[in-house]
């Protein structure tokens, strides 16, 4: 269903590159450009559809009736003045940034029709090569208005993201780092410490098991560092959770309380088994 | 290719049901016999042609050539002399378990012709029901000789790994029980202390990269509490490695020391993509 004239996706990577392809898909927009500091990845893009038109210069944007921000967390930050100046006065901006509480605060302030999303979608791959229509498929997006967001803004993107095959929820910007800080940034934490752990001798006896936990420190360094540091405080708080958590375990091993233990790990696995 | 005349199998759970598939399958005994606490895992074993004889009793085993322990680490232990005075002389015996320090120790004095055995196979699944075939198809299976195996029971237990399927490494039981505490049970540790510290209101937003990284946390608790207290040692020294790396990536991100905090993942991205 057609919702936008003209939409400018400004970073045509994983999650750029997939709204691109399913707004192409489900004929949401009469046209897509995508602006990227890669050539080649405008190119590929363009060559599997998913943008009419490509440009390496932002300025292509200003006539956009939306503009999506999918570069990563300080590059959002970064760019967006710059972007203020250039589109037209009834544009929506959105971000599609993985943590909000900087960015909506900086963002709502720079744009009159602004509003923060989150689709929890993708993986620890990247680029427009792994861009498929369907990445928002079954997924939640979060939306993070705030008391200023117009109405009008806020159905429209809702709209958007429902068309793109996602479940919506509402939260405030806090809400939302408070909570990925637990469910997102703490298994990054946890899968780069324990991957660094590992002696690099012993990798040859990885197990199933290992290659699992560890499967997402093969995310990109420079988006996660950004998104840590983002979102600093929440993760601090978090950590220090996992810590006494970690602590209890090795203090019910340390005294071979195999109660103690055995209690810990089945509740554990309790929560685990409703996770599906 | 026929190895032994009759296998007997203690514990025909997804290892132990495994390998008797895999022996059926393969025609490496003439005759699997299985042996369980539980009626009904019997029966299931004898539905799927697993095995061709189930017995509750263990006096069963009384004529085997191969006897595999393949119960949790404390039932091995336990059963073990027991099973040593039912057994005939030249009958071999292996465990499956997996620590092998504390096993090894006990075992090798108990059997005349004993090998401890690891196949890094298996996963958070459990029981006969998700028992195969295929189980050790390209996985590798540690054996852990002492100075005083005899060669032809080392020689004998190598082609029946093989035969299963498996590449066999040979370690001493202190250096696997050294690395598995790495490669192996320090994922665990992660896993499951990872998932108790997300609040259960929060689960609804689970990523895929938390379900990752806490899959193998829905293993069973008793299994892994009897592996953690039988690896003690080791665990111990694993988890301190995993603290000192939390508290690096923790301080480099209190600082905001943005440059420290990429240079630490960038490392454990490298790691890990290396890692297939």
């Amino acid at each position: 269903m057609r919702l936008f004239d003209k939409v400018a996706i400004v970073g045509t990577g994983l999650i750029g590159g997939s709204i691109a392809l399913a707004i192409k898909k489900k004929q949401i927009a009469k046209e897509v450009i995508g602006i990227s500091r890669h050539r080649y990845t405008l190119a590929l893009a363009k060559k599997i559809h998913a943008i009419d038109k490509g440009s390496l210069d932002l300025e292509v944007i200003k006539d956009a009736d939306l503009v999506i921000l999918a570069t990563p967390v300080n590059t959002i930050l970064n760019l967006a003045p710059r972007i203020s100046k250039i589109i037209k006065g009834n544009c929506i901006v959105i971000d599609v940034g993985s943590t909000k509480q900087e960015i909506v605060a900086k963002l709502s302030k720079v744009f009159t029709h602004y509003l923060g999303a989150h689709p929890l979608a993708g993986s620890e791959k990247r680029g427009i090569v792994n861009a498929t229509a369907d990445l928002f498929k079954d997924s939640l997006c979060i939306l993070t208005p705030t008391k200023n967001t117009d109405k009008k803004t806020l159905r429209k993107i809702t709209r958007l993201w429902v068309e793109l095959g996602a479940e919506v929820d509402i939260l405030s910007a806090n809400r939302h780092d408070k909570i990925l800080s637990f469910t997102s940034h703490l298994p990054h934490i946890v899968a780069f410490s324990l991957i660094k752990s590992i002696p690099q001798r012993y990798l040859k006896f990885a197990s199933g098991g290992l290659k699992d936990t560890t499967r997402i420190a093969g995310s990109e360094s420079e988006l996660w560092s950004d998104i840590f540091l983002s979102n600093r405080k929440n993760i601090l708080g978090s950590i220090r959770i996992l810590e006494n958590n970690l602590e209890k375990i090795k203090s019910a091993i340390t005294r071979k309380d195999k109660r103690r233990l055995n209690r810990i790990l089945k509740k554990a696995k309790e929560k685990r088994d409703n996770l599906i």
